[in-house]
């Protein structure tokens, strides 16, 4: 299922390495000697996330319905649009960072403002896609994997410290 | 845009009404003198907010889709099937229960495991149409007017101790 | 740490025994053979979530301290009082449930309404002490460990299902 | 009651003035001659709802007692050190953020990234407070203040849309 994920994502020019970039730079001035590997495996571990997976199947299959025109009225024009009132894109990627607790929810909140990387490509729209789900799935993948990492570090120390205290 | 979202949940076989006596259910105990026609009119007032909009419009398309066979797979199967680890018809839900606090949530809990009036008639899809969504939707509808029907008469109750004790 | 929340729960008269009661309940319609010890690990594994650590302290300090009057007023009376929409109490138990999907939080709204086992004694707050926060937490902890249950075995037969449809 | 959380803010040195500058930094660009008052008004406003004012008290009451040493180990050691991993102050700023739907809580994430204004102040502990939940309420009530002009300006455009397209 990973790879049906990460074929899916390719086919709508969203590559591993770029979402990895993106938790680079949200993660490097947090994680010491952090490498682009380990945020393309902090990436690959996201994938494996049942929420993740439903998420990023249904999106696409939302864009790319609105791209062939095939979604009834109102809810066409509303998603060709990506009417910023329309909310149910943020849903989904709720349901991938919520996995992940509060810091999953607020490096989504960052990313959904800055659009770094190949979110705001995605989201000034150049390919001629639909990407009215497909920026925020990428920006909420990149924050999981973001949380991911601040957990594995800091629970360390985190666990240090609560055992001194105990 | 009201008049819409009535439209369509009619089309599938859901009239007002019927959302309108599961509320009566949920709320007589809590409500003295609890009238249908409140219920009713509680309902109503959900359909008005964005949020319960966008996620029937998005519910909707997609049972539909699902029903003609015209979405990819294996989201298809999984909708089809209406399997019990997709989760996405439940964030949905959760959209519409969200805009009520804390006591929508757990009226929808309750709903979804009780499958009260229409929404165990969908659940069991007896009427041969894709429910996985609109089930869901039903229910977190009918949790959310009566969080509205809690908020309004408690809310009294709940000021007046406050004028009390301030 | 996890034997850290288990010491507190049971100062306020909460076994882990108890809150498998509630699992075993829940889940022995879905899960075959189901052992009560089953549902006791399951509940030790929702202990070591660190969200589920936090929200476990926090909400028994604002119960202890409710209780000697340490409170300031009126959050003192809101909270000796129960008062039903108060809401931070069920905020808190969201952060147990959320980190299990869609089918914690599910499972938390049943209980909430239908109150089984040690929930509803210590709703109907025999044992003289505030439990504004306990019953919650006990409601969000057992729906927490009965989601894990659901997760892990319709997760074996759910992926045996993708594999032949993939 | 409204009354009551102004004026607890204000012991805790947070004015409305301050909460009303950030949200003026976050909308300026989208809404054409925003003034501080509209602002102003916009914090008023989620100081009415009832989760902001449980949410308010309750956070508050929970930084007062770690600063007098008047909660119990470990809880009082996370809370006085703001230890990352916490996640209950980010809990209780959410059941804010939730009532504005998805804007909310974007925008919370950006704030609690970049730390704007008196967020800042209060996040360096300059004043000898304790602000481990006061950095983040804050945060989510002018988060809230923001989406709800942004839902009220966009909603004019949004339903002139709709409209033309129904």
């Amino acid at each position: 299922m990973e790879k049906l994920i990460e074929k899916k994502l390719a086919e709508r020019g969203v590559s591993i390495e770029k979402i990895a970039e993106i938790v680079y730079v949200l993660q490097e001035r947090y994680v010491e000697g952090l490498t682009l590997m380990e945020c393309r495996e902090a990436v690959r571990a996201v994938f494996k996330k049942r929420e993740v997976q439903h998420a990023v199947l249904t999106g696409i299959a939302l864009d790319i319905l609105a791209e062939k025109n095939a979604l009834p009225s109102p809810l066409l024009e509303i998603i060709r649009n990506d009417e910023s009132l329309y909310g149910i894109d943020e849903v989904l990627a709720f349901a991938i960072t919520n996995v992940y607790g509060s810091i999953g929810l607020t490096n989504f909140g960052y990313l959904d403002k800055t659009k770094l990387g190949i979110i705001g490509e995605l989201n000034n729209g150049k390919n001629k896609q639909v990407n009215t789900f497909l920026d925020d799935l990428i920006a909420a993948i990149a924050a999981a994997a973001s949380a991911r990492l601040a957990h594995s570090i800091d629970g360390n120390i985190y666990l240090n410290y609560l055992n001194e205290s105990d």
